[in-house]
């Protein structure tokens, strides 16, 4: 089984700016962090940052065929993109949304995503369990793709 | 460790109707799985379900002291119960609030939640799998929190 | 065939209080009412008033099997309870909505329902006579479905 | 008695097209059926169906005086149609507003009736039996007020 | 000079009718008091009422030429009827909009009217005087425009 | 008989700025105008501007027994006074509400007055003939009220 | 003169959690403050808590005769319940409604309240105070009514 | 293959009035250009224009049959006409709804269709041309669906 | 101690006008009530009434060292002064905002306070007795400041 | 004559995903068919697709000189993307909107051009032939600009 | 070169008050501030500070002739004076709002301005400063306009 | 001191389209002056526009450490970037925002800054003056800063 994690904008400076919202750490360690997860859970991993929509547009474009299922954190993108909204829909895969903060509890704006309609499930609030907890319910949703297929 | 899961209205009729939108698992089925996993991680589990939003705020005010976190599917009290709110933001123990299905992929009145503003964080859209992540969740909040107290 | 009258909250009232806005007939007297309709019509009726959102989610989800059909005052719990929304969804009886009053000439907020789109009609504005015309339509709605198996 | 029934605009085409939304009953079942009923209720019955809101304004103008209620389904002009609204309001008659489908249950903009706050009450979702139930309304409510004048 | 006076749907039943909220002048009176004021002022009126939007249209395309102003009271169709407002916009003629009544102190949807933003004034709330003092502004508009001209 | 004019803040400029829009006119011409018209009408007349709402405030509260009706241009106070609002509503002397501009023609926040709802009627659209006809419509309510006491 | 005290959701949990918000006063202190002024004024006092919206709904019902006024403080129920409006509407008793916090200084769903529009009076943000404020309002308007009737 | 052309309500005014905003191009000439085009494309035509709502409800009612598309310009029933949307909805064939101007860059309420929901599709902004396109979209339609069923 | 009370625009017409709304005590009556329980309280006590927003703007401005706490009515200001909502702020005092009426079951405008979030608390609807706890609020606040400063 | 053609996010994934909304034709289809009819109308042409703001920002910046016309289906950023309205309104060539399906028939967020206010004209709901009607369209405009220079 | 500056409600407790939000810069410390750039400038300053709206008015009203710009920190009126909006879109000055704070990251309610739309341009958020760049930008402003004119 | 001033999309062209809203200083033009005034006040500056969003990200990203503060000119994406908002938020710098044109006086969508809410403060309306007074603004913030540092 193959994920492919993907990080919206701004994520690159986790861990080194609004230490106050966001934590200390960074997103390296949330990747190491998620490669300890996945070799424990058999899963190939790959992640991917970028500050450009469009970016991630084309990695997810790419995704099926190399990648069993998407865990993602759009991060500002949540709110507006919904480029990014048409292309998880358009990949038949199961995308998780993350989010390291409890997303409800913040601005008004940030309530509203435009891609959960589209996405398999989301997960918000719990920091790097986030990720870790999507990394777990990507693998069971391809597993349990997999016992349909079967 | 100890967590309380709570389960909201009509969910006592989980697999029994509505099979097309919740599937064929029961209430039985969910907390027989939350227990497995409770046992794998070495943590004591109590189930409770309620039709009634007074019982759920009762228990919940009772929560602490019994219990280390609680884990939360208001079901449709998610959109209106501020007594719920107010409940959970009250007992002072981390509350996962989770979700059987997408609530934002559904009707619009369901993607509002009252509670998530209040809750640590939130799991929608993985069916069972919600819930056992949310136990995961919950087992790593208490897990920080010791980290931070000890 | 049988058929469950069910009444919302202060409508044990009806008769005795706001008698401007409901009239003098009291809650007993529609009871009796109905059962001179369902005897005329060879139906069982069971009334119950509850103002316990609980009880009357409860009593829903016992229906199926004992009864054929639902009439349901909802009263003030028409405007705000997705929990009996989802309990209405979920029994799989067709329910029939009614309103003593005509609720689209009163106050702003009691002009949306939010169990009417599960309900299979609704009926307001008739005082007892919704009651009764919606005890006519439950028996109609079981018979054309019943007419659908045959 | 006399009873008006009027049809608005697009009724006409009813059982021909949009079945699967509408049924295959046509308008002229309608008024077989609601005559039918009306003999059995010793009322006298006139129908009418219009696309035209003047021709439907105009019929109830002159509906006093020739009848004591009318059960009216305005259709597509329930939404919007204040001219209707006003004349509703002007004749002094109890009018019962009736439609096929629940209302509540399709489009958003179909769940707002301009014309329910000045009818004398509502009745949706039942198909032919919405009719035959408003007649029976109607019925009672012109008894009523002969009961308040006798 | 001649004016055009337009009279919309409902307005038949004047004095008929909800005398409570319109007193008991008929539309007979108001077009007498019209033409009474109309000979005072030397101008030539022709009074038209029809509860057809589309007559109300056909109406204003054939007065430029015939008439030199219009004093309309659109009624019902002030709320909504964007097809009067474009026959308003298209004819190059003063129209000054009139109601009976104050509609800024009735219901909320009476406040809007798709009409006013390009009539050239509206006078509301003064029974009859409305018209009288609507006959007076066309006259006064229509003069001011012919000094512009001379 | 006795008329009250009331002109709001900013109409002490009115010929001098912003010709464009309010035209040449000044506020000592529509006084001149007025008083004229009043002259003919058998009116006595007193005609005051302030920008101030508690001048204009203090000036309606001390009209009654002074005037018999008030021809008001509140021009920004329309829009936010609510204590020129319940000044109005307080002084029982028919108050007509003028405009000098359309001001449904206008920017949006103009097309809503919070003193219309308690005005006797407004008139909108026709210059300084918006206040002639003020005038006109404040003698018809003073006479038709003392019809009303004859 | 006799008052009943009622206490709606979470308010039992007053002076244990969320101290910061609401103080380290308990209910008990409360009713002790409560039953203290109550001698003072020569009035009987009883005081009720419930989570349950239901139980509340009936303590109400079960007040006339029993009580001659009611101070209540609905917390959470403030914003949503309906079924306690109708209440404290069909109760032909003074019904005022306390708040120990200035609800309109808090979250924008707080400053909505359902119940106001049919309660006597309102007292909100001076902690216990509101009580015993409110218990003093509770007297002046038996007193008043009293007088009125005497 | 025959297509029915329908223009709304004031378009017969077209290139004499307000050419400012639509030009001096007449209905005549627009009818003529689309009949030069229909027998380029080898398509019967039928044009017909109505100020009445209930006129065009009724064309369309009986173009299935005699036609096997429409090209419509509901003008301004665009905005509102729910009787229109259903007969649009109602009748099986192709709607191609077409507007003279960019109805997006005029007043906010042009910006809403409550057409085009329900038609094939939509075209607007380039004068007649849009007439011509809308033609052409229908010849297309009608050979597609012929295909299909080929 | 010393209490300061405001009241706003149109007080000064209490008891003289609109009595069906407001009854028919005075504002002198009012201040004299209060003086007696000012004296009752041992409070030094000052009425102020204006129609300006500026005067009661600058009123708070110089209240603190002159006073311990406001009671403040700001009649219509309550809606839209955001001056006098910045003064309540900025003057370092308790300030008590009062209302004769339940504003909460009057128009939908008056429901909203632009003052009340910075206010110390609300009471409204208990007429004369409204300012009376006021006062003792105020007293009540001022004596655990003192308390908390001792 | 030139024309470029611009194809926004996620259309080269056209043909392979969701075809089922989309249909089976590639964008490779789309340009074929476009380049066909160009040569049939002697246009020049050029399409772009891109996934990237930025890149169709740009694009458009360098389209005068180049390009006579664009025809654009801005896909997702329809829908939010003001840089693309901005550079649309920038360049001075007639931009033609198209989409393949009829926007207005799907979720409420799509009904809604940022873009439309600044282009030319829209063409929705047509797949393929969306396209060839906006060349058309685009052919046409340009033809018109040409003939007012002549 | 000639300049006026005003300063709206409350500013005249500046630095005494509040300082957490608005520092302990005093209005005096200000006006030093602005007229020592003023001499920098070679541009002569007056300086006014008024709680009355009326009196804002009016010096504005006679601004013109008397000064070239003007420098305007409306504070509370920011948000609701359409009388100030009115008088600067009446003076033919070009006029600079200033804010002290950065009004969009306070309450929702300060984000609108209804004086900045007939503003010239807008500076918020940096204390002082924002008036000594607002002095700069009239400088500019005028001498920009006499340049047009030279 | 080191300032980095960025330019948002579109601007490239500045000075070449839309010179009637935008006028015809070049982007190059204002870089010139701003160059002048850096070199005035002894800052280095860098310039550096772009039509992506994920540039200007990344640019922000890499500012800290190389300079001192920013003038940032969002464009059209003050609108809708939450990305650039994030970013804005997540370096520790000052940062000024600036528009060439009163976004206030414009579209009803550019009065919405999703970015100001997190920057220092704004400068609108005074074309490439708003850039050299935001350089001044941010020469401010930094010297403050320094100031409370030293």
């Amino acid at each position: 089984m193959r994920v492919l994690v993907l990080h919206g904008p701004n994520l690159n400076l986790l861990g080194t700016r609004e230490t106050g919202v966001y934590g200390t750490i960074t997103l390296e360690d949330i990747d190491a962090r998620l490669h300890d997860l996945a070799a424990e859970l058999g899963v190939e991993l790959e992640c991917f940052q970028s500050n450009s929509e469009a970016a991630l547009v084309s990695r997810l474009h790419t995704a099926p065929g190399q990648f069993d299922a998407v865990v993602f954190n759009p991060a500002a993108f949540t709110h507006y993109s919904i480029a990014l909204r048409d292309a998880v829909a358009a990949v038949e895969l199961p995308v998780v949304e993350v989010h390291l903060t409890n997303v409800y509890g913040r601005e008004e704006f940030r309530r509203r995503s435009v891609i959960a309609p589209v996405a398999a499930g989301q997960i918000s609030g719990f920091g790097v369990t986030s990720y870790l907890l999507g990394l777990r319910a990507a693998v069971e949703l391809v597993g349990r793709e997999a016992g349909v297929r079967a």
